[in-house]
């Protein structure tokens, strides 16, 4: 399969968080035509198990945070920007630390995903904290959020139910309930 | 908990695909600043099973697309963005058909998901076609694919291998894969 290639590139918003590229673009069949895209510095995300991840029915952390996009309160796992010069593994574990207060004996890479690849480039990192130490959470001062800790097997009730909504912890949840029954 | 209120909004990109508002918002602490927004109609996305779902190892079509923000051939369920007035399960049969040329005895609910609730507020409507009908698709003109047929053991593999990276495609997988578990 041809791919398609970038002749030109031009920055038409640059925001405090967002900036949107409007490229010109060389289709496979030869068309030129052009594509907007938001550019990303990518992200991670980790999902904190309170409890032996292999032990029956382990304790997740979620945090409750009001997201104005999507105008309602989210559950969502603990995630953020990669600052510049950071690696994907050090954000997991500040944004771990930043939005619950906990440290984690092990951190381990699930899957890395695309959020919605038709429109940006943003990918996010996907791992799974174990063994935690609870301490003071530090979140920063735009975000408001509250940390709650649920069963696995409410946690999938509620994926079932509708109330989990967010993709990077749809994701999560689903491939370490997997993980953990051993696929 | 509270919750952020829109006090103005200011549209700074009207594009093809993609409109980029500023809109400024009282935090639930009570101070005020500005937000990025990415604003999207919505779509739906659909997981097509070209044998019945609950026997045994059942078969998937996905579609292989180059995706230029993602620089790669990426795997994908069938999806696209929901036209004026048209229903999330209206666009889930229409871009099938389109995509994959199949229509669908069965088109199900599964979830409804936020792909990146943190900069935009694209919904995705998730859906499970079952009893296909194979045809001939007609994709849209910026739209080079191929349809694929994989045994769902195989999906779940890639999945392992960091090989399906798309987060609708991964929530639709991992959920039908529960789902058909009974779980």
């Amino acid at each position: 399969m041809t791919t398609s290639a970038r002749l030109d590139s031009a920055r038409v918003y640059s925001g405090r968080v967002l900036n949107l590229d409007v490229d010109r673009v060389r289709f496979p069949d030869g068309s030129v035509g052009e594509l907007e895209i938001i550019r990303h510095p990518g992200a991670s995300a980790v999902i904190p198990f309170a409890s032996d991840p292999a032990g029956d029915d382990p304790q997740v952390l979620l945090i409750r945070q009001f997201r104005y996009a999507a105008e309602r309160v989210i559950y969502e796992i603990p995630a953020g920007r990669l600052e510049p010069g950071e690696t994907p593994l050090a954000c997991a574990i500040r944004e771990l630390r930043e939005e619950t207060g906990c440290t984690a004996a092990r951190v381990e890479p699930l899957i890395t995903i695309y959020t919605t690849p038709g429109f940006t480039d943003e990918k996010i990192h996907l791992f799974m904290a174990t063994g935690l130490t609870i301490g003071a959470s530090s979140p920063e001062a735009d975000e408001f959020i509250e940390v709650v800790t649920i069963p696995l097997s409410e946690v999938l009730l509620m994926i079932e139910r509708g109330e989990i909504v967010d993709g990077k912890t749809l994701i999560a949840i689903l491939y370490a309930a997997g993980y953990r029954a051993g696929r």
